[in-house]
């Protein structure tokens, strides 16, 4: 699509430079909205208003809304008051509250001013619920209906106020603003009769899915992911329906989730910009935390180095090793933490698994210790002992390293789970206690047992 | 919802154990399919097939789909031909055919021959596609027009014919056999007059978003998740309307996709199983292979060491500061790797953008080292030589220290952003270049610079 959306490009850039207007307009109403938006983001920000001026005003509101939020500034500013009101009058409440949410203050004023009384209550309304709560995605435009309507009744309001509905295709059935059933245009459809009652037809008990406005937006797209719903009703602490979430915004909500957790695993604070879109600065801040942090916490490594310097020195064969064993153990543990950590956030882990995800891990890690102890001991009688002639390198100390490496991979992997699980008993996100910071931790633990065996076993 | 099920649970166990079926089908009916299929994973296999024969046939069928394919496959074994046909009556294609491919070759036998003829030509089908392409997760059953139709007719054909179909809401126009636009139920119960033409009504154009059968799964997702999208069509090489993904399996995709990019970055070979349902043994095949090749590459670091013993031998101190470089550079690396891969698969990123990325990485990087230098420098003056009173820190072995850190983090952050840009390139995935490969990539490079820099300043 990108290529697409760049030939695109150089044609309308010589289309403007000849001031083929009509021409444009043609070409920008076959195109989707998302397109449009990625043709607008390589144009000059003195073109923009101008060639957004060019599309019909549905169109024009659904390019908006797909639009980065540096380029939707830039546009706000080179809009007039009118033209802004009228791009305002398309949006539906949930992205209008998105966009909103990026602006600077002043332009919020404009926003809100052109908007009108009632959007205006209902964007205020969306501010108030906390970042990535379900009521902070969700929009307040659906099509509710009474359980004593009949089927016939119940297609007539949609045709007559589906038009301002972000999706028609499930309905709400409400008694008192109390949520008591839903209803899909499917089985309105496909009903016997235009005469039955909507209760009748309306899915209702304990089939009724909803969230509070207060749920995590990753947990929402969960739901509508287990359940399969193209939209879920978010309701009130009095259990009364507030609004909807739709499945576009809960796949968005899926790869931004996707995106940070992976950002945190990695030691990267979480960032809404795109990777193109932030600078070295940016790039700078989100990263030098968790570096800083982690370097200072290596001061232990050093410790435990600097303590067992008499033994390195009789025995400097061993200082070799230190990378690969550290390296190993890091990696094992990153292995365990990265799959409970995913478990924990599909769901499929609570803390009550603990013991057997430990007791699954120690078995696993003898099986991976044994097998790599077995390696690596040829290894070194092979490679280094005999292709490399070194002559401090005794059976012994190949026992050394490899026993290391057993107890290196058990302590490791089971680090590696109980860290991620215990993180998430105490309210922090897992994810945190990924790959870094589990390294970090398994390198010192992994230098003690070295030098412990070490000295047992060669006496230092 | 986990805790709500174990509640039921007990309560259907003990229902079950006084033989009150009447009781439980009243319990069980008024529960969503996926609630259903979490109670029955905690039944022991004897009582499936009588739970499940309790369920009305449709949500029989939609249970079935719900549930682990290992349970599927006890309750396949425990049904009739004939209550096995009545499942299979139920099913859409596109579940079948994910069914069918869990299915040991005996059962797949039995689906076939109790699936009617039709059904069992689709599921043969789509079986053909290779693995994770569009064509393999989507349904043929979808809802045709012709766009000669009057929006009337069509909203008719719905009501006949939409039951046996996946979705509704989007319907696909075509003429002979290819795709000439959708039109969604939306416009049509919104359209001004019965009498108007589907053409009339219909998107078109190059506004018309489709995806091949070979386009990959996770390329489907992104797209519908990019256009908003409930279901994309899917065509053939002779743009021959094939079939459709929808929204709920682009979602299932997206879940997938994610779970494997992680177990990748973590040097795991991904699997379909969950956590909780993977043996010691699935775990140990699935880690030690990268364990093993990772282990092995070690030697490089190792034989670096080995060469510059000497100079470690007349400098002791340097030895301890040697996994805190080897940490830094692997995390600053992982930090580059991980965000790069993440906008690659996102489609953020090209391989045209690698200068402008490798220029954005130099620049974090330098902010990043030097920050990290001056932290480190004060740490060493301070903590090691100062707190601890260790001697043979001198100001030149911290230089030595800080300066091998600064060129450290400038390579990292390099390798970071080139290797997972290259791999893309030569048709790998990126998410193999990450954390594990990186670190043992960067912690040979690392070391050759410490000793490097050492024997230039400290003239070893």
């Amino acid at each position: 699509m990108t290529e697409h959306s760049v030939t695109v490009e150089n044609t309308l850039q010589s289309l403007l430079a000849s001031k083929k207007y009509p021409t444009i307009r043609d070409i920008l109403v076959t195109m989707n909205p998302a397109d449009i938006a990625a043709v607008f983001s390589g144009c000059e920000p003195e073109q923009l208003p101008l060639l957004f001026r060019l599309l019909p005003k549905e169109l024009a509101a659904e390019s908006f809304v797909e639009m980065e939020s540096d380029q939707q500034e830039l546009l706000i500013r080179g809009l007039s008051d009118s033209e802004l009101r009228q791009v305002m009058d398309e949006l539906y409440v949930d992205d209008a509250v998105d966009i909103v949410e990026e602006m600077p203050a002043n332009v919020v004023q404009r926003i809100l001013a052109q908007s009108d009384p009632q959007m205006r209550k209902e964007i205020n309304e969306i501010l108030q619920y906390p970042e990535n709560s379900a009521g902070s995605v969700m929009t307040t435009e659906y099509v509710s209906l009474r359980p004593d309507m009949t089927v016939g009744d119940a297609i007539l309001r949609i045709r007559r106020t589906g038009v301002d509905k972000e999706t028609i295709y499930t309905c709400y059935v409400l008694e008192n603003r109390l949520l008591v059933g839903t209803v899909s245009v499917k089985s309105l459809l496909l009903a016997p009769s235009d005469m039955q009652t909507i209760d009748s037809v309306m899915e209702s008990g304990s089939g009724l899915i909803t969230v509070n406005t207060h749920t995590d937006q990753e947990e929402v797209a969960q739901m509508m992911s287990k359940y399969n719903l193209l939209a879920i009703p978010v309701v009130d602490s009095d259990n009364r329906m507030v609004g909807i979430v739709t499945f576009d915004d809960a796949m968005d909500v899926m790869e931004d989730e996707t995106t940070e957790d992976m950002e945190i695993m990695a030691g990267i604070t979480p960032s809404d910009k795109t990777y193109l879109r932030s600078s070295p600065w940016d790039l700078f801040k989100h990263r030098i935390p968790w570096l800083a942090l982690l370097m200072v916490s290596a001061t232990f490594t050093g410790l435990i180095i600097t303590s067992f310097e008499e033994a390195l020195a009789a025995q400097v064969a061993l200082t070799a090793f230190i990378p690969m064993l550290m390296d190993t153990g890091g990696n094992s543990g990153s292995q365990s933490s990265v799959t409970v950590i995913r478990a924990i956030s599909l769901n499929e882990l609570e803390f009550r698994d603990l013991p057997s995800v430990i007791w699954k891990e120690i078995r696993t890690a003898v099986m991976c210790g044994i097998a790599l102890a077995i390696l690596c001991f040829a290894k070194i009688m092979l490679v280094d002992r005999m292709l490399l002639a070194n002559d401090d390198i005794t059976v012994l100390v190949a026992a050394v390293v490899c026993l290391t490496m057993l107890v290196t991979i058990i302590i490791a992997k089971v680090v590696g789970c109980v860290l991620p699980m215990c993180a998430k008993k105490l309210g922090f996100d897992p994810a945190v206690m990924a790959s870094p910071f589990i390294t970090t931790t398994v390198d010192a633990l992994s230098l003690l047992v070295y030098f412990s065996i070490a000295n047992g076993l060669l006496h230092l």
